[in-house]
């Protein structure tokens, strides 16, 4: 097959993706690509993606440099990775390294104000301060596990054993606030190490702390200081130059919506494992014999705030409706009053003769929809014939992230888990599913099962998921032949 | 970005593909696509690979009913699985069951010997139909472990556990030899189903046994017949066509070469986890204070015959080259001698001097080859200033895959293990590289590092691997908010 360079790209050029699909080259885009620039097909999508090749040449050369220093990690003991950790804390804590920090920070609230951008979370409070000084404090007192037995098999003049061991080079893509760089960096403790690209907003913040913390934190400690490379490009193009890279051992993307899927569609097709939230939204499903009580408590403690895994749809089997509708809707008002706010009703036609006349009407087809509320909590309420068929609906429409049963003897619940295509599996409330609260270990990322099961691991990452599995052979008697 | 259908290729179109590419549409290529047909673009290569519209719906097809059956499963029991595999084996031992599968099989060895093709591992011998059925006999008693606990966390009222669960349709393309289908239907025990295609050679023995046996043994257990799918086609396309489709949850093809890297090429880049032998060739390294002895043995041992895990590389330390390579050298001929065949060597510059006269020179940026001899070993020769050099020339040059070190004290052997980027690391022969012989579990795929390290899991891949984890809370006090 005759290949040869991407010279440019013209009005009108018809690329192929997706089997059978092709997208349109529009003016724009032929007008900015110049040779020595990349196009990133989305498979998925037809999007055609526009890497500039100063943004590629940056990644690659972080990336590179990350995949050496990740190989210099192997001869770096783990208390020389304490000693990061540690240092890097020491730092943050210093008012004085902090100064030029804090001024950093200044500088990017006052320019995403004065751009009409969002300042919330961009803002290097105190707290954010205390926090990331805690986290990082967290991973210095962590086992990192980086090199541990996980099975062995002893045959007669010799054994095998399965170890864990460090993956690689883990891009991370974070939306731009500044409290990131213990996610980051943590996956050091794992002995890996971490590209990442930060939000426009909160870069003048991550170079700071760069220069001020995490780089003289990582010579002190004799750390390569390839390990951690913050990209410094302000472009999207960046993020999705990142993901490309196959040399990444695993791809994160933080936060939610079209740029975060685009950017784990880049990552699979670049055959890089992607860890990112998808879409949320819990289910529940209120079997007829559950305890009023518990489901209020439940449902209350479900839609407290809108988060990932707070409550979206409510199955409640018709045999109980009209017992626990209306306990499912007074347990939503009150989650609602606790914040002064009012709850919505989404209603699919099986449960409107029971939402009340302020429900607003849903088609089944739209309950994938997870309603991404601030302050007025959301909700949807569907009457269904029987748990199978509460199972069916979250089987066919749902992101396939959380399910719980409310109600049921162990054998409903086990026959409920048995046939809900759901990671994660419950019997109360829908907010246990994080990897801190749950495994109390740091979250590095969440996944659905949007995209399919994954492959040998849960949907939680965490730092210590971050690794693959070695096997060493130990032979005594080397006259051991097949 | 506008999109639309792709209704034809025309002759010199360029494609463009792996960012900074573009590969020419062929005046063939132009003429034989039509509407509804499928184009794959390699990223890695470029290759368009052209799927008919016919190979696609087969595929898609059957790639549908293993989805559905697979949730189907859910609800099969174990003892149902285990008569399967009982009812196969049963099957595949009755002799009037088996009289029109040597029929088909008779039929598929007279086409292969009037098309002038190879044999030898087409004749479904009665050696071959022992093994198949004892095949199915290990995976009737074996446990699928196909919901176990894999750990627990326990809080204040309440618990979260994480438990091993069935992945989902794993894809094989098999070559064409009859032999395959313990392999492909163990994954049944784990709980996930199969779409596989094999080899058109044996595609008559395959369908006859699918029909006579499998499907039958299916039904009488009581196990969706969707569970087991034959891609009933010829065509290389409907290989591509299955590593394409992204609703499987694992894809792995057997073999070696340029068609399997393709097809390893198109599943990674469909987001589908791929497990493929790659390029083989184990390397050892040859420490100055290795007993000759043990030297000797490991040497033989590691090159009676020719597969993935045989000694390719062999790297000697300078400072025991004169008392070791002839150690080498003579184990060499003598494996060679009992094969009645002769050593090749392959000497660098390096070792020229140590492998006497009749050795080939090779340079050592050729050291990546893996030497697919049949008769007569073939072995690359290096001469190294010390073990560090040694791991350099593997992790710059080799596949990554098996590495040994022969001799050396702990701490040596410890630092060849921190050091060298291979998946399997011995301080013996190399072939013990092999799931069955070293994990006493049938082996489904085997994985080196070429394409990276393997997130979360081990290079070798058993019936046993073939999973994916869920995590299920109980709550007992319903009172539990965050």
């Amino acid at each position: 097959m005759p290949t040869g360079p991407l010279r440019c790209l013209t009005p009108g050029q018809l690329v192929p993706f997706g089997g059978d699909r092709v997208a349109v080259v529009g003016d724009d885009l032929a007008a900015a690509f110049v040779e020595g620039d990349r196009l990133v097909v989305v498979q998925e999508t037809g999007d055609l993606l526009h890497i500039p090749r100063a943004e590629h040449e940056r990644v690659h050369v972080a990336v590179g440099a990350a995949l050496e220093a990740f190989h210099a990690l192997a001869g770096v003991t783990d208390d020389q990775l304490s000693q990061f950790f540690c240092g890097f804390a020491d730092r943050l804590a210093d008012d004085q390294v902090f100064a030029p920090i804090a001024a950093a920070n200044d500088g990017d609230v006052a320019s995403a104000t004065a751009r009409g951008r969002s300042t919330t979370r961009l803002v290097l409070s105190p707290k954010m301060r205390a926090d990331m000084i805690a986290g990082l404090r967290v991973w210095q007192h962590t086992d990192g596990r980086r090199d541990v037995q996980v099975g062995r098999v002893d045959h007669a003049g010799w054994s095998v054993e399965t170890r864990r061991a460090p993956l690689g080079v883990v891009g991370f893509v974070f939306e731009g606030r500044p409290n990131v760089f213990a996610d980051a960096t943590g996956v050091l403790r794992t002995g890996n190490t971490v590209v990442f690209r930060i939000g426009s907003d909160a870069l003048g913040t991550a170079r700071a702390i760069m220069t001020h913390a995490v780089e003289p934190a990582l010579r002190a400690a004799g750390v390569p200081v390839g390990a951690v490379q913050l990209v410094d490009a302000a472009a999207h193009a960046a993020g999705w130059a990142l993901f490309a890279d196959a040399r990444l051992g695993l791809a994160v993307a933080r936060g939610s919506g079209h740029a975060v899927a685009q950017l784990g569609a880049v990552a699979r097709q670049h055959g890089v494992p992607a860890s990112l939230h998808g879409t949320g939204g819990a289910w529940a499903v209120v079997h007829p014999d559950a305890d009023a009580g518990d489901l209020a408590r439940i449902v209350r403690h479900s839609l407290d705030r809108k988060v990932c895994n707070t409550l979206n749809v409510c199955c409640v089997v018709r045999a109980g409706a009209d017992r626990l509708v209306p306990v499912v809707l007074e347990a939503g008002r009150s989650a609602a009053a606790e914040r002064g706010a009012t709850l919505v009703v989404h209603a699919t036609p099986s449960s409107a003769p029971f939402a009340g006349p302020d429900a607003i009407p849903q088609a089944v087809d739209d309950l994938g929809t997870e309603w991404e509320w601030e302050r007025d909590p959301e909700l949807s309420l569907v009457v269904v014939d029987d748990v199978d068929e509460a199972v069916a609906l979250f089987n066919r429409h749902s992101p396939r992230f959380v399910a719980t049963l409310i109600g049921g003897d162990a054998a409903a619940q086990q026959r409920f888990y048995d046939t809900v295509d759901a990671p994660f599996v419950g019997n109360g409330f829908t907010r246990w599913v994080d990897g801190q609260f749950a495994f109390d270990q740091p979250e590095l990322g969440l996944s659905n099962w949007q995209s399919g099961r994954l492959f040998a691991r849960g949907g939680v990452l965490s730092g210590d998921s971050v690794h693959t599995v070695r096997t060493r052979a130990h032979v005594t008697d080397h006259d051991l032949h097949r």
